[in-house]
């Protein structure tokens, strides 16, 4: 597996793009729709957020991979277009144009928005920005593609990979886009897989579900679990690898990279978290089992307190203590041992639940770094799960004290 | 029913107190431990956090009061006793150190600790405290007690009423603080009532129990269940009322009562929360059960991106419509409907789970206001419930980014 520097179109028959259309008003600098673009048929799979209230574009997306088929993805930001009574019609209807500009159906399309929730979604700019689009995009537009997705990003979040498959050099590529209301639950923020692998529908819809578990729904940046999240892949087969229609070690590698990507990205959504100026990762292990170690694990960087104790460098373990304690499950927390690390040392903070004596100077200089590691050694079983977040910060109230006005 | 001026000590019979005792080590004005006395033996109930991770002095207050008595309750703030290795111990202590001073057993002695979790309680101030503060109680000492509780807690937090049973006045003081890591499940933050009314210990728990399920309970500052929430009540008999031992009309009126001052209480602990600038209530109507209400209007008052939005006075109501749509349970949301409300005015700002449109100025001076009311009619049954909580301000993350050191 070697980590290659490209995105979505590193695989092989991708191209894409991204530019400004005018959804986003305040700001023509900034791009606001993108277009992924397979030459062949892809074969396709997705998670979708498990909240209620839910996106249209998901309700159209899933209509339009039931038959496991799809070519295109066109997404815009700056608007959900999600809790509007036209937003299936207007979800529709970006399906249509992008089909139309790409030579494509409808119904393979893959949609997607991001932004505010509850605004009518303004359909001249999209068809504007669709029509300019299609014509330009490339091999090289991913980067363009992933910026034209971002809201509150900081940073383009995209990722590609290479393996090798019975002989053949299989190329997966990804871009993602995180930041607030993360905090997913099955699906998650918005993620576009791409790969030229040869693989039916049914196993790649299983990859995809295997790697999104242990990755993109372990990152928490506010315990809000978005409307839109989604998390898609099309395989487009041009790798001309055996195709994998089974479970077996070209599976099992397709899916490790897959993972490995999903992790990586991951890894981008939470240190980029709204407002954050650190990403902090909570690794459990001993647990009796893996959904405890998970719960546990989400427990803690889901915390307030303990993000906002993350935020003040500030060893204040008594928080991931009471985080772990009021995670739902039956376990012991007398047995439990508290570790903090990061590049500039480990200190241990807690044994067999209580504290112990620690150099205060030590542990500042460890949380000063920007990426944290909490370590949680329960003892009591052999599961471990891994979780992501950020710390609490003056900016992400700032950003979400006014960021729809 | 009426509301008097006063707390704990408003009961006959009852005396209290608070002194500056040095676990606060960092400010000599801020006192630190508190006591509240009953003349008379009292019955006694109380209910505590669910968290795994309890603090010491519940260990200890739940063997005290298992024989459903007791006769005064110590508390010092600056320490929660809470993850140490010899909390237990320092919690017996203090009872046995309260029982001397008072001439009480240590069994009669209600113990509570208020503050950092994980740092060795230094018993000697205590100590020095009790013998300091057990002489001069008194039934002025109300004020003295709740200061002495309180953490980061901007005001003190107390109440009294008056009601009539059986041709006998009693009275019902209370005292509480709140303001970080409070989310309560089941107890809550530290509440200690007070009356002077007959009641039988199994019907005086029953009171608390149902009481604190839709008021302290229904509280959310940050999501953090802490490993310390205790809410108690004392009962003297003093006021010579026929004794409640069962259920029916005295009863009832003395539930009511119990919840009439757990609510007042509940909205100052929501609205004095860390940092807050204001109050944010939640009720939810027309829901098709009463768990599935609490549920949803909890959902919505700790959504941090809602507690934001509030915090920036902006009408993003597509959060609150995504809180609603990721709490659990089997509802539909294409028939919700929201209002927003304040003493400026209300606005209706979605109608079957879409938004319509509103005046955003008549919005912004609505939620400019220091108490906001969300309203959430869901049209599908006919429980309803009411939630409490607090914008989220840079303070919080102020307060909690160096809260230890």
């Amino acid at each position: 597996m070697q980590k290659i520097n490209s995105g979505v179109t590193a695989p092989k028959g991708f191209l894409a793009g991204g530019v400004h259309c005018g959804v986003k008003t305040n700001n023509t600098a900034k791009k606001d729709i993108a277009i992924i673009y397979s030459e062949k048929p892809c074969t396709a799979a997705a998670v979708y957020t498990q909240n209620k209230v839910f996106g249209a574009p998901i309700t159209v997306t899933r209509r339009n991979i039931a038959d496991g088929m799809a070519q295109a993805v066109v997404c815009n930001s700056g608007n959900a277009n999600t809790c509007n009574a036209d937003g299936v019609e207007k979800a529709e209807k970006m399906c249509i144009l992008a089909a139309e500009a790409l030579h494509l159906k409808p119904e393979d399309i893959i949609v997607a928005s991001t932004g505010v929730i509850g605004q009518v979604l303004p359909i001249e700019p999209i068809e504007k920005g669709i029509a300019a689009l299609a014509p330009i995009i490339s091999r090289e537009g991913n980067l363009d593609a992933v910026q034209a997705i971002m809201t509150t990003d900081t940073k383009p979040k995209e990722e590609a990979y290479e393996i090798e498959i019975g002989g053949k050099t299989v190329k997966i590529g990804a871009m993602a886009k995180g930041s607030g209301m993360i905090h997913p639950n099955m699906a998650t923020m918005l993620g576009f897989l791409t790969t030229d692998a040869a693989i039916t529908t049914p196993m790649l819809q299983k990859a995809l579900k295997l790697a999104v578990d242990d990755t993109f729904n372990m990152v928490s940046v506010d315990g809000d679990t978005s409307t839109n999240d989604m998390v898609s892949i099309m395989a487009n087969g041009m790798a001309e690898n055996p195709v994998i229609d089974k479970e077996g070690a070209n599976f099992d590698l397709f899916v490790a990279v897959v993972k490995e990507i999903c992790t990586s990205m991951a890894k981008k959504i939470a240190g980029d978290g709204e407002g954050a100026t650190k990403l902090v990762e909570c690794t459990v292990t001993g647990a009796p089992t893996i959904p405890l170690a998970k719960a546990i694990a989400k427990s803690v960087i889901t915390s307030s307190l303990t993000k906002a104790a993350m935020f003040g460098a500030d060893a204040n373990w008594g928080r991931i203590l009471c985080a772990i304690g009021y995670t739902e499950g039956d376990f012991a927390v007398d047995t439990i041992q508290v570790d903090i690390s990061s590049p500039k040392g480990s200190i241990l903070v807690c044994e067999n639940g209580a504290g112990v004596a620690f150099d205060e100077d030590k542990a500042k200089e460890i949380l000063l770094e920007d990426a944290i590691h909490i370590e949680i050694a329960m003892k009591q079983g052999d599961a471990s799960a891994t979780a992501w977040g950020c710390d609490l910060t003056y900016d992400y109230v700032k950003i979400n004290g006014d960021y729809r006005t």
